[in-house]
């Protein structure tokens, strides 16, 4: 049997995850419009030999410029930047299914695959806020259920659309003038609740057939939607039996859809804060946490909370009476990780605030680099995790202490990939090129009518 | 006064604009999807000081992929890409407003003018066709009049978004963890008839202000939109005489506008098909026409004269009775102009297809370099053109001979660029930044409040 590999996503967002990572001297605080930061970054993860880099987004602007850098480069067309400075590393970005057509959607992520000869990978989101519907000509945020209703039908469609040119379509037969075989084209042909689409996608199939796909949800309807299409599952999970319970849910549910479990992987977030001693570590965290604007963190916690601001008191706990799961329609899972977490630990509000601050939710781990690969074995090991979602409380400095101190232990203990040794992102996550439908449908028509033809 | 400068785009399409391109033996048939290809035009075209390339575009499928290379990667993305790879060439690509949404498209142009330093443009376009209709739930392709009616619309709500961060709004102040100031975010607040977008961009704005915006329909509702938003317009023309009623047209109707006719650039399309002697250009080009499968050719025009394939013959002109402009939704400018090119040259079908199969009714012009330089000039010195757009018949070839051959002469006669004098596309241009309006109206809200208060 050969040894079970780690895997690892870059998450990278300006200045870092931590929200006050901009306000250091190192940082730079125009960086979230600036390529060549992104391009530095995406170097420094591919000298890492990391599997791919990874970008959060929703088409809206979050929260007040105020406090903390905004604004950010759509994430599609980022890709394609890097896709050129880079050779090896995996290119994935997040995109909505409630705010984009899948025609269009589908097409960018088809030209990004050949640009950058298949390292393209696509986050899944359903997009949870009421500010971005009011950017689409919609007065309220449509229902969970609803949103996740017509992201089903969207990778439908994107699938019928990827799918839609078989792999030997080109001839390119310059001698006849026959530049494609038209039969092996196949229109989508779709007709459904939201969709439409009657059309073959306008981009010849991608190297990789499909991007790789990635879902981020972790709602009921999330997970469901994750069993039947993700290939990669990112999460946030503060404790080794949550992370445990959550990897054993998403494995089950992907065996009953009648998918190969290995084929889903389970990464959860770390925010690893790295030091030459866990003393120096945990100094870094509690300087981030001392630049935090307290009273400006508070109203971002009351509006995930659904509350008024002025019911949380900094050095309190959480009120008692808070709504519950099924009364928020955005993101209906971080609400509850959140709840817990300050219920579990019994948290003042403040204490929370710095627990959010540094990941929003995310596993914040302080410690030497060896004390970082140990976490990370011991959740790899454990049945939690098949490799990491990596989210640095500073970039680029954050990024560079995880590559150049703790992925040589990790490859030192044979766990991780000291060269790539394929060239798709799929590749490096160990999965399969989807086979094409498409043509075995065809085909069976075609044998078909030559059948009825003969008798 | 200051000498008048010509200004010069290059249209990039995979093998080149003439059809049959692809079959020549230098040309590469799967190069649509190879960014390396478009990367190659690119450098090519800013080894010459051409002010931009460009990228047309349509969400369908076109026609069959039997007889010419179909599919193409995403223009927007192919922008990023390049930018990536270029340093001072402007990038164009073309978006449909029929089936975008004002926010996504705004914010994907501005991101790539962050990263491209200031280097974007957008060709501005309604899609005339039923293919792409039927690609976006509609049955039935808009009528053309509600489709440049949204369009308009369209405009007002990006222009909002691109100026919805004031150029000061970024403070990055890390001292008092101040990093922008929220007054100098202009929500866009837009109520209307196709859009309802409420937010600010989630991008600061960019190094140009909005990206240079092009045009390119000619029928009369789209040289109304061009008079109002163009600041360049590309336009098919096969005279001298209705290249200049054409430019005379767009002028009047700018100053109409209450713009600077000077600031609305005219750019009709050539085909120059380059040789040592002016005999060897008309043999690359016949030899190009021979090339050309004409039963498949013919189904072409037909769908585009709303004939039926059978109505036309090969060796007659076309059948008297055809449709009138009023008839066509799709692409009018261009329909009138193939039976007005048909008419007045008294051309059969075949060397009509010959014609259109070179540039698609842009003019041909086949002779040596000095040839092209002065037919450009003449154009450009006799009221027709401020510059042009350059539909090389085979690319790379063609593209390398107008850079190395026909760009030293126009620089010669000290009428084109030896080095790039600006950075943003709008520079090479010699268009300005645009101001952001809402600066005003904030300020003059502000002050008013002001005087309020000391009354
Ligand atoms: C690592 C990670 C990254 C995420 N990135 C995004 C994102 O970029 N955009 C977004 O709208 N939601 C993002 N999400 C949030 C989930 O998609 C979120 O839970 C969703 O909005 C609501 O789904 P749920 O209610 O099923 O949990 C992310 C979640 C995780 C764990
Ligand atoms: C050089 C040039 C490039 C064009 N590129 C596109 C294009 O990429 N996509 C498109 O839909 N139309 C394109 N057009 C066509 C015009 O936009 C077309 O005329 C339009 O579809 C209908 O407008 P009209 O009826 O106002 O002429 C182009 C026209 C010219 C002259």
């Amino acid at each position: 049997m050969s040894t079970r590999r780690l895997h690892l996503n870059a998450f990278l967002m300006n200045t870092g995850h931590h929200e006050a990572s901009w306000r250091l001297p190192e940082s730079d605080p125009y960086s979230s419009t600036k390529i060549a930061h992104y391009a530095n970054l995406a170097r420094i993860a591919e000298r890492g030999k990391l599997d791919s880099v990874f970008f959060a987004d929703s088409p809206s602007l979050w929260g007040t410029i105020g406090r903390r850098p905004s604004g950010s480069l759509e994430p599609t067309v980022v890709l394609a930047a890097l896709a050129a400075v880079t050779e090896h590393i995996g290119l994935i970005a997040t995109a909505s299914t409630t705010y984009n057509e899948p025609y269009n959607l589908a097409r960018r992520f088809a030209s990004i695959d050949h640009l950058s000869g298949g390292r393209v990978g696509w986050n899944i989101v359903t997009t949870a806020t009421l500010d971005a519907a009011r950017n689409f000509n919609l007065a309220e945020l449509p229902d969970h259920a609803s949103r996740y209703a017509r992201a089903e039908e969207f990778l439908q469609v994107a699938k019928k659309l990827w799918d839609s040119w078989d792999d030997a379509a080109i001839l390119g037969d310059k001698e006849t003038g026959l530049w494609g075989d038209e039969r092996l084209v196949y229109p989508a042909d779709h007709a459904g609740e939201h969709f439409q689409v009657a059309g073959a996608l306008n981009v010849p199939r991608s190297p990789q057939g499909h991007p790789l796909l990635v879902q981020a949800g972790s709602s009921e309807d999330g997970k469901a939607f994750a069993a039947l299409h993700a290939e990669a599952i990112f999460t946030a999970q503060q404790t080794l039996q949550e992370a445990q319970a959550f990897y054993a849910d998403i494995k089950r549910r992907a065996a009953a859809a009648g998918r190969d479990p290995d084929g889903v992987l389970v990464l959860p977030g770390i925010v690893p804060v790295i030091g030459d001693t866990e003393a120096e570590a945990r100094e870094l965290e509690a300087e981030l946490d001392r630049l935090i604007v307290a009273e400006y963190a508070l109203g971002n916690l009351a509006k995930q909370l659904k509350l008024d601001p002025s019911e949380l008191d900094l050095d309190r706990e959480l009120p008692a009476n808070l709504p519950h799961e099924d009364e928020i329609e955005g993101a209906k899972s971080r609400f509850t990780l959140i709840v817990d977490l300050a219920r579990r630990e019994r948290l003042t509000v403040r204490q929370l605030i710095g627990r959010l601050g540094g990941g929003r939710g995310h596993r914040t781990f302080s410690g030497t680099a060896e004390q970082v690969a140990d976490a990370i074995f011991e959740w790899f090991d454990d049945g939690a995790a098949d490799g990491f979602n990596i989210m640095p409380a500073v970039l680029p400095s954050g990024l560079e202490a995880f590559v150049d101190r703790v992925v040589p232990i990790l490859q030192e203990r044979g766990r991780f990939r000291t060269e790539y040794t394929g060239t798709t992102l799929r590749e490096h996550y160990g999965l399969a090129r989807p086979e094409n439908p498409r043509r075995r449908e065809a085909l069976e028509s075609a044998v078909k009518g030559v059948l009825a033809h003969a008798r």
